[in-house]
């Protein structure tokens, strides 16, 4: 057969030079500068939106974040309608979707992670085209692969030069990496730099490169600084909560995985959080050194770093100031991509490095599964982040969390959404027992044979569990379909419903 | 429908954590020590070679590699025949193969590049289960993708510790980054570091990471420090090549991506040596910041580093001692792994983010297909390394070479083996003239109003050729098939025939 560079081939022709590649991420250079405009009606009203449109925003600027909401005040003025918004998170400060979406300016949103008024509205079955709650790689995966199509990108841009180079750790309101804000920029068909400090000085070290910005927008204000600390980000102080974390991070330390070289995450809860400082303790009292740290980055972290406990970060976001400030400052604290940090096609995704990550549930059942997606009676109150990402990635998946909180069990026969599946997760750390995934029986067996940890079987955790709240209610909300929940492959992993 | 989660959904079940990810590169963590063996005769012994299997095998010690013979010499004894060697480079070190091609323990090649006796005896048919000519960045796709099942891999290892940790950059026989051997060292089913240097010590940044290697053995020599600097990596001093070199920085000058920001690479010939410090003295002239040089790495590029003018390396491997020695000491040299290197697949990978590539050629044709795998008659004598890799990445890919060398024309009707698609290829620029490719013809007007660069369609080119050297016989090997050129996605490109 005769293939596509006109040669006589026996088989698996070739078909030209980029038929069979997955991503060509780099071709959207414009090779030239971006047009400046002043203030977002201006900006807005000069992209021609049409109804139906996508339009993504990135969330690293958290509690903090002023653009979304601007940008959507400019956006009613056009009066376009049915609009997607593809934002990597949704927070309470984004509260202004709520009246947008009653005004059915927009009708479906696709995000990592979704609280406050938005959720609420959403939960209510207000989206008219229904909500994609994706994780952080998968969004990665499916804007760079096509399967979320964007039109406009509006991206919160700390600092910006006359060339669109966007830096995240510069100008008045610095948030660190823009990890999330990357496939948007190359995939987007208009880009939009949203910014308060426009510069004549080229950036070097920039986050996101020149050739990807059509619209640079300057505006009074992009956010606060201080809203990037948000509430999921402080250290717990209940002793509870401690005693769960000082048992992670015991577990850990005989898992076989601790010893030079090691690499964790933690997420960014009170107890897991904790673990990190637990970790950082036992490695400093054993002479361990670990390779990196990794995720969303705080102070814990860039502690150890600087102590040399760690030898590098890949950091995809900011969680606090002091993480800021070393994502500028310290050479071995790299900011990353979300694609790079957990995208499941990229070859070396950083979560595939990891040994060891600590996460937090709302739920978890007999199978193992966490919710971090909704309540029990299916309000949407979070979402994976990166859960099911690094859950996916690491060699050991720890799950910490009280067994009985407000006298609802974490555990339950099956949870009420999947977030992430079971058979990513290793083990579950509560303060009334550990109980260690069947799938990982050698894990168990080391366990059982070194340590005096309380571990039992899930069956006698969950049989714990209801002699404290007695035997709940069979949870399962059964409203009508208001979106999906969908693995970080892009398949669908669990429906979401209305709750009523 | 019900999904692997046990959930039912409308469409697109979730199928399971693993079933739709490309790659998990990082699952073949062993959780063990390596075991030390004294001798290479011990450690192919230990091994249970069997008939059929693949060995592969690295060249960053490029002709100082004392390693590949070695082992060759210990599995000849094992008296398993019908091997595959999948190495990344063979060079006139590795003449031992000829002698295990004729005795039938080799029975089939993979590689990138092929030059010396062993290319020769190649293709004079000799090697019954033929010979498979690949890209860097496809054979590291290969490897990860399951395409390229490994069997054994060889590491001729500088350094190594006894976890396991591979450094390029210290030890006896430093080679710097150790880019293509990585895959194999996620991948193969038994990781074999050979080295000269075992340490107690940890080695910190290492090259390849704790858990990979299975034995680590011990022996005399791996190699020559001295013949990592081959041939093809010394600047010409030849007149006319310098002027190619001039013109093809000075068409890159008004290129239009010649700017801050500018990324670039060039092979390691002499001409494109010559283009780099032509374009070194541009940028210092026209103070001109670059993001980024790439590939192999040479002494012109670590001296831009260091001199400013690049902010950052990625180094796949070293061409030269002042490389190696940059890539141990400067954190902004980065040693990286082939994949992210070139792999077609890899979302992030450096040569899709190269605005300019210079490339040699052997031949190549009206169509702008380039040749470097064979000579007219067939005979190996090279293949593309990262020929075809940097070509399909790079904005803008130029070919360097005299137009007639020897009363041969390098502009030929049609190439004899297709290397690198012509659709990936944008100049060629010779002494004779500058042909632009048709299909950028935004280039070719931009070149034509702002340069005095002798450019003229491929066609003239050709006709001047054929003034200076008649018109060639059309060249067609027409030998029994020996093997394939293989495009960086796997498909094949063309058809390798036998010399006769």
């Amino acid at each position: 057969m005769r293939n596509a560079a006109g040669r006589d081939v026996p088989q698996n022709p070739y078909m030209g030079a980029f038929a069979k590649q997955a991503y060509r991420t780099y071709t959207c250079d414009k090779e030239r500068d971006a047009t400046v405009v002043f203030g977002l009606k201006d900006a807005v009203a000069a992209l021609g939106l049409r109804d139906g449109m996508t339009l993504s925003f990135h969330h690293h600027l958290r509690a903090g974040d002023r653009v979304l909401e601007q940008v959507m005040d400019a956006v009613r003025e056009t009066r376009v309608k049915g609009l997607t918004i593809a934002a990597s998170a949704i927070f309470p400060a984004h509260r202004v979707l709520v009246d947008r979406i009653a005004d059915k300016t927009v009708r479906a949103i696709e995000t990592a992670y979704i609280s406050g008024p938005v959720a609420e509205a959403v939960s209510r079955g207000l989206l008219d085209g229904g909500i994609r709650m994706v994780t952080h790689g998968g969004r990665a995966r499916a804007i760079l692969e096509g399967d979320c199509p964007i039109d406009v990108a509006f991206i919160a841009a700390p600092a910006v030069d006359r060339a669109g180079r966007i830096s995240g750790v510069l100008g008045r309101t610095p948030c660190g990496p823009l990890g999330y804000a990357a496939a948007d920029a190359w995939k987007a068909d208009i880009v939009v730099a949203v910014t308060d400090d426009l510069r004549d000085d080229e950036i070097s070290d920039a986050d996101i490169e020149a050739g990807t910005v059509d619209i640079i927008c300057v505006v009074d204000k992009i956010g606060e600084a201080a809203g990037i600390v948000s509430g999921t980000t402080r250290i717990t102080r209940d002793p509870v909560g401690l005693r769960i974390a000082a048992d992670a991070a015991a577990l850990l330390e005989k898992s076989g995985l601790f010893r030079n070289g090691l690499s964790f995450q933690t997420g960014a809860g009170g107890i897991s959080l904790a673990v990190a400082r637990f970790i950082q303790e036992k490695m400093k009292s054993t002479n361990i050194v670990g390779s990196f740290g990794s995720g969303g980055i705080t102070e814990a972290f860039t502690d150890m770093l600087h102590e040399g406990l760690l030898g590098e970060l890949f950091d995809v976001q900011a969680f606090d100031l002091a993480a800021v400030k070393s994502s500028r400052e310290d050479p071995m604290h790299h900011r990353i991509s979300a694609s790079r940090y957990a995208n499941p096609n990229d070859p070396e995704a950083i979560v595939s490095r990891l040994d060891a990550v600590v996460l937090g549930a709302s739920e978890i059942d007999l199978d193992f599964n966490v919710n971090v997606t909704t309540g029990s009676d299916g309000m949407l109150l979070g979402g994976s982040g990166g859960h099911a990402d690094t859950a996916a990635g690491a060699k050991l998946t720890m799950i910490v969390s009280k067994l009985v909180n407000a006298r609802v069990s974490c555990l339950q026969e099956r949870v009420t959404t999947v977030t992430t599946p079971g058979e990513t997760v290793d083990v579950l750390v509560t303060d009334r027992g550990i109980a260690v995934n069947p799938r990982r029986p050698e894990l168990l067996a080391r366990l059982l044979a070194d340590t005096h940890l309380d571990i039992v079987e899930i069956g006698t955790l969950y049989e714990r569990a209801v002699r404290l709240t007695g035997k709940p209610a069979a949870a399962s909300p059964s409203g009508r379909e208001i979106g999906v929940s969908v693995y970080r492959d892009g398949t669908i992993i669990d429906v979401l419903k209305a709750v009523r």
